[in-house]
């Protein structure tokens, strides 16, 4: 008797089978891809509103210029200019916490801090006091307010999905300025941890969604730098010592 | 006076265009990501047809069970279990033209086929007596029909968007049996690649939709991977020399 | 005037600059590779045992069969055979702190150990109470001696490259063996973090000599996969369910 | 009775085998990392000649200032500090025909005109004719003369090992000079694959050792950035539009 190795999917010779679903006679078709990505990580098809938020997320996060990614994956394409594989790889490693894997850490934040009751103020206090920064505040560009990271609040309210996560995420805000003097950007990282905790969403989903999004960035950039090359040119720029 | 680098989105600090648009503003809430990958990969909005396809395609391709890009990549996030990034990176390095990259072989033999005018036959006989294999024929597993082929194929036809290219890798069908003397499964890669040029989609379309979609697939895994770690067993059931 | 982005190296038409010396007329038929790379990673020409011994760790730690890197990296030459560097770069991203960089957390631990004096018995002890493993311990198939460790030990007492951090390496050991009840296999990465900061090099030493030697080995089975491809069968193997 | 999937090594409880050798017991402290390269690669240890250019050419390769794939590199770090092997693996990647791989269409183009005794001025005429260009030839920063190619003949000559490969590398010098009506600089790829190839190298070999070079000069970049970070103001130079 066989084992099962993934309760993802499995192929036969006739069918696919995704998620207890036939591929070919059922999902295709029917469910666009974001259900899809939203079937593929939990297993269930989303209500209206996960479906809604998981592509407004998507959309949110998706593309933001020359990021370094973006142009650490051009330079990549210019060198190596047979493999976009290669190139979109070189662009997702590029997806760590510094620049694009906050939202994960303010997930894991507001998840624990929920779940524990503590104060916002303690929590951003402790933080403070121990020399680090909390996740998912300031940005380099976008002050005083993030216009994505706006958007989502006010869709999630709209829409009528703020929980709890979402009001901690706000409640953050007002204790950061408190802490720290000053009121420092809400960034895009923490309502999108926030609404898709309060939407039921594992903290895994807070990594996997800007990954996803951010690949969708990358395949623009890529199919716009094998028309116009501008990969050697960014790198030349970057390394000029000249003056 | 600055230079444009370009095309698909620019920041500023109170807004981000992105083709154009107002990303929060009018993007953000109104289109869905598979619109939005639309719209950052050809800087206009899909029609409903294109729309339609894309998720179809997106769907039809990003998970097939345990394939060999899913299992580096369990591999990987077992060796290296903080970096979800770098499992997605070692996955989407195997898309390429063995697995994963056949539609753009696909893409690319339509496009000139179709504009050369060239009789399907002749294309075949010249590949076959070259010693080569036409694209997007065979499969290990779907025999004689890959369902989602098929699937693809009658959804064009219904929705009235079959057009030279999905008739030409029809007719290719026709001429493999005949060159090779015996039926070849028609597997998804060539269908893909026929709809997207019949819908106005560049080449490139052909590599960058498995290539996002796969991701999707990946990530689900590694999630799963999370949860319920099977990397380790995968690699030692690899590398098992034992009897 | 320019400014200066790194140390490391220039070109000129005419010439390349290493750490201040001539590439082509200065370093090129004098210096071995693996003095090299201690110059480019430290600034100075290596002393004949900091030599040795980056020969001796670099030959310790390549190649280890078919370890989940190895296979990892055949799976995705075969999945793409035309990209060795996306294939070199899968294999890399398996070395994490689970197969290959706990000889950077051995440092770590090291370092600070020695820095602060505490005995071996207290960190061991702090470690297992808050439900931690000790860094370098523990192997799935060297038991009870992991004979790589045992020669670096060896090696470094014979020419007297033994200090305070090998010293603590082996109280470690002691010390485990006391704290869990049992003596637990010293693996490779232990004395391969100890002699060298024994020999003054950095805690990051610790993880680049590990990468710059996997890498051979990877080089190594992706030029045999070239020659007797095994990668699909490694998937298939790993993926089987049968029974 | 178990199958052999690999002759590289074979780890057993007590002992490591690599190419028939006892890693702790023979190789380790006897043979360099160098010797250890070719060991791995070939399954034999090197003859003098052959280590001494092995170490030559890994020297002469492994570094050249703020390359496009040691930008890349940085870039990554910056945005992901925790992984360095994911900034390895970015800069790999980079590591495509363009920049770095030009040596392995040397040796291709070297074995083939050698085995077929095509002359070289006929060779040349047919790849200008073709629209095509002569790999090894042209550098954007070192003209007329690259000092690391000839540094590689000039000992190549001094140690008598310039065989028919390195001969015809001297003459395609002179055909494409002929043929293009200028000279073009000879650049580090050819005189490398020519020796690799009179050493008795495979093919893959003019791949394998960039990689392995560049590998080297990659952990430098990476540990001065943990050091002296510039990753994040080299993507700020190369996407700033301003002026």
């Amino acid at each position: 008797m066989g084992e099962r190795l993934t309760e993802i999917s499995e192929p036969f010779p006739d069918r696919v089978e995704v998620r207890g679903r036939d591929l070919a006679g059922d999902l295709m078709g029917r469910v666009g891809f974001t259900e899809y990505v939203h079937l593929l990580l939990t297993g269930d098809e989303p209500t209206d509103d996960q479906r809604f938020f998981l592509d407004l997320l998507l959309v949110s996060i998706a593309e933001h210029g020359l990021m370094p990614s973006n142009v650490a994956a051009r330079i990549t394409l210019a060198a190596d200019p047979s493999s976009l594989q290669g190139a979109v790889a070189a662009g997702i490693l590029g997806a760590g916490p510094v620049v694009l894997g906050a939202s994960e850490e303010c997930a894991r934040l507001l998840e624990q801090a929920v779940a524990s009751g503590r104060a916002p103020g303690d929590v951003t206090r402790e933080i403070h006091e121990a020399g680090g920064r909390v996740p998912g505040f300031g940005h380099p560009l976008h002050k005083p307010l993030d216009p994505r990271a706006e958007r989502i609040l006010a869709l999630a309210d709209e829409r009528g999905v703020s929980g709890p996560h979402v009001a901690y995420a706000r409640a953050l805000r007002d204790a950061v300025a408190t802490e720290w003097g000053k009121p420092l950007t809400l960034n895009v990282a923490m309502p999108m941890a926030a609404v898709l905790l309060d939407l039921g969403y594992p903290v895994v989903a807070a990594k996997a969604v800007p990954i996803l999004a951010r690949t969708a960035g990358l395949l623009a950039h890529l199919a716009e730098e094998q028309e116009h090359p501008i990969g050697f040119l960014l790198a030349d720029r970057a390394a000029l010592t000249g003056g």
